[in-house]
């Protein structure tokens, strides 16, 4: 895989990788036989994860596929306030599979599920990432690499 | 583009054409070069339009990537009724381009499109495809290419 160093602070350096369609295809045949549980609604963390809820609504041919939004508000210089909003209506769904690209801080996985958790009680979540940094405050359920570099997704990419 | 015949109704029979990642991002490249507004939100058709909205939520710059669902009642055997649901927040926007993968019949571009104009009067609303069918009952703003055949997109079929 083709790679170059990127400069993330003034001292830290990264590989910098790009994350080609193949690759992202690949992962996600792997994240599907790694997912061991039924459900019959997937939730896409916008922007990460609606590609990936995309393609696993056509595989599971499950209809509801719904997506969720975050927001970030910088509250002092250390400290970040994510929102959750557009939370989807989930009356028709009881296990519910949230999706994201990457789980790195784990901060929006964690304040998506305890949103939806609360909103609604009685149900039942499961999570899932094609990257995982083992630093995240939150573990996803199943996710498929493990992320020590810099990853530019194709989407991110391919347009320019 | 490698195709094979498909029966649709029993006297009917359709070219079926696989529809692959690569010609995807080249249409949606072309179809940046084709849309001449400015827009502050992207809101997908789900779940036709996730892949979109996500590439071009990256290409654009804009977060404010959303999407709304669609569910068809059978209510005759003639008539169907389309209901539109998780209808997002849109506050922070007052120029909205809605993204499907193709305009077939046309009745569920006409039925988000009514029903957001309805919510949000005072905005702006746009519409853009992939495909277009010119028997379609409603006409996007910007579309790629006129849909002859019965296309397989990759999201479909790429994981099987």
């Amino acid at each position: 895989m083709p790679f170059f160093w990127v400069s993330i602070h003034k001292d830290i350096l990264m590989k910098k990788i790009y994350y080609p369609y193949d690759e992202f295809r690949d992962d996600l045949k792997t994240l599907t036989q790694k997912i061991d549980v039924e459900f019959d609604a997937i939730l896409a963390v916008a922007r990460g994860g609606l590609s990936m809820a995309q393609m696993l609504g056509e595989f599971y041919n499950i209809r509801e596929v719904y997506a969720i939004n975050t927001i970030g508000y910088e509250e002092t210089q250390k400290l970040e306030t994510l929102k959750v909003f557009n939370i989807p209506h989930l009356a028709t769904s009881s296990n519910i599979l949230i999706v994201d690209d990457i789980v790195d801080s784990g901060d929006t996985l964690k304040a998506v599920l305890s949103t939806l958790k609360s909103r609604y009680p009685d149900k039942f979540f499961y999570t899932a990432s094609l990257f995982y940094k083992p630093t995240a405050i939150i573990k996803p359920d199943w996710y498929v690499k493990i992320a020590d570099d810099w990853i530019e997704f194709f989407w991110s990419e391919d347009l320019r």
